[in-house]
């Protein structure tokens, strides 16, 4: 197998320093377990905009489509809220998952025991909660024609359309399908199809797709009980799978039933390259943060998770993976803390570089 | 004023047991607050069906169209399951709701302090909670055209549209401002006008409803924020409006945050009649439980609580209905307990009627 590739975006805000902690994390993999990657570091959103003048230039889009996974930092800020909409920082962002053509947003909900007290729920309903939500990102209602606000009459009426192909919930099906193969070999799909004909498709090519992986168990869900379900006992769930718009809320409410968003990575997948690896492109859900920026506040532990989703979906390395998550568990259980993790009082908190030589002291303890 | 009259349809199941006790109440309100009712019983779902053979008979449907306010039990059961798409239970209560125009759902989500127990949420994020969700219920993509699944070249295509009429959200975000005013001065709408042209017109008329309240604190969040929002602090809302689609998610979330499901009430309301009260259908959340049916085991809170609904929407008796309330309250904080409210082992439930008379004694004790 030839060298892993990837292209680091670090972008804006905090972006950097997170970033620079995943940095220090694929050097110690590089050097003590022999896991090398072939890293490209490039710009996106405000500081592309800074140097090219446009958020992503198109020799950094050429070499994402070239590499085995793009891992991004975050995007924007004050200082680029004046630009026009076409070179906003989000833009670049866009033009990623867009080209890419990302369809398989995973979204994982994880709540390390030791911040199970920063949920607004009881800590035996979260505490270890480890689920996986794949969103479909490409179509549904967010994209579907015709779509606007037109005349009819005397007043206006607005209107989307939800739109699904066959080809596109199969090919998030078989995602979600690959997914809970990789876990604990059980889905549930979620839609309303005792009221919407678009649900009605997406339950049948589910179980279609179902044939080919006989070992994972696959249950229905209505998207209403599936909000009640999450809120009620989310543990009872491993991956589920959903369209663009359920997975927007769903996705969403699950993240915030851990309580702490800031720990939480994402992948955007899409179609297998030549290599049989997915496209892919990896990043924290929290946002680039200016108030905090340069300061050395940052958390980069959600960023550090991006990189294991790395590890475990593009490069097959699924145990380094736990090996990295389960280091950062063991400093969060050592009471080590970013700022945006205290709670009591009286406790210090460490810095961005703090936190990750924390979790590479977890890492050579592991060894 | 002329004496208001009630439609009475306690329906299937544990419908007719739970009705029995508001029936008390309402008789309770006749002799000790002088507050008379002109009530009419009458057959819904299976049991109208085995009278007339249909879900809902034309005279039934007559009389609901007349009377100040229906107050509906709960429909179905194993014995219909065989029956025709056309006359199945579900279709009584159906055709109530279109015939009607029911357009606004009120979903309140109360959490009384005596069970915040029950909640998978802390107890001081939910102990107290009392907000009221207002769902668009007869538009959006649920009801939208074109709808279908199609096929195209060599694959099928679900569709379903959402189309929103200004004169559809006018007339819910009116009912919901309304319904502000009778609170705490305090709307929040929700949409995804980030990404949808329906969601920007909803916002649109959202906003120019709002100009004739101007006491009336109002806010816009999107949808997913709204679920984020509703899990992690639920008392930062009074009442939410929000479309079909969204309510449906967004109302069976917030139900699950009070933890008990079967305490919850439901109004559906429609345009004002001639006498100036809008048309309206009370009924509580919960289903017909053939299960526990004729047992005297069934929870009639969520039943008198939806008459107290009645009292405040149809019949301006707002302080008679914190009244109801109040003593439900008493009474659940005295301890008293159905079987579905039982958690501690060694207390002894109450049966339906049971509840109903201790609901009566705090009535008493509150003269
Ligand atoms: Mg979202
Ligand atoms: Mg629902």
């Amino acid at each position: 197998m030839s060298t892993p590739s990837l292209l680091i975006l670090p972008g804006d805000g905090i972006g950097p320093e997170v970033m620079a902690e995943v940095v220090k994390i694929i050097d110690w993999y590089g050097e003590k377990r022999d896991l090398k990657f072939d890293v490209t570091m490039d710009l996106v959103g405000g500081a592309a905009y800074d140097k090219h003048g446009v958020p992503l230039a198109d020799e950094t889009m050429a070499k994402a489509q070239e590499v085995d996974a793009v891992l991004l930092g975050a995007v924007g800020g004050p200082k680029y809220d004046v630009l026009d909409f076409s070179v906003k920082p989000e833009r670049g962002l866009l033009r990623l998952r867009k080209e890419m053509d990302l369809f398989a947003n995973l979204r994982p909900a994880q709540c390390f025991d030791a911040l199970a007290d920063f949920s607004s729920l009881k800590k035996d309903v979260v505490a270890g909660l480890d689920i996986m939500i794949v969103r479909e990102l490409t179509s549904g209602i967010y994209f579907g024609e015709p779509r606007g606000i037109i005349t009819e009459g005397n007043e206006r009426v607005g209107i989307n359309t939800q739109r699904y192909t066959e080809s596109e919930i199969r090919r998030v099906a078989i995602a979600a399908f690959e997914l809970a193969m990789k876990r604990g070999k059980k889905l549930c799909s979620m839609e309303k199809a005792n009221v919407m004909e678009s649900g009605i498709l997406w339950r049948e090519v589910v179980e279609e797709v179902a044939k080919d992986y006989p070992e994972v168990a696959v249950s229905h869900m209505y998207a209403d009980n599936g909000a009640m379900q999450l809120v009620r006992a989310p543990k009872q769930f491993d991956v589920i799978v959903t369209d663009n718009l359920f997975g927007d809320i769903l996705s969403d409410c699950a993240a915030m039933l851990t309580g702490s968003l800031g720990m939480l990575p994402s992948a955007s997948l899409g179609a297998p390259m030549e290599n049989g690896r997915p496209k892919a492109m990896y990043e924290p859900v929290h946002g680039s943060a200016p108030d905090i920026a340069g300061q050395g506040k940052a958390n980069p532990i959600a960023c550090i998770l991006s990189f294991a989703m790395a590890l475990r979906y593009s490069f097959d390395q699924g145990d380094e993976a736990t090996r990295l998550e389960t280091a950062i568990e063991k400093v969060l259980a050592d009471g080590v803390r970013t700022g945006d993790l205290l709670a009591d009082e009286g406790v210090t908190p460490v810095s961005t570089s703090g936190m990750g030589d924390a979790i590479i002291a977890a890492l050579d303890a592991s060894l």
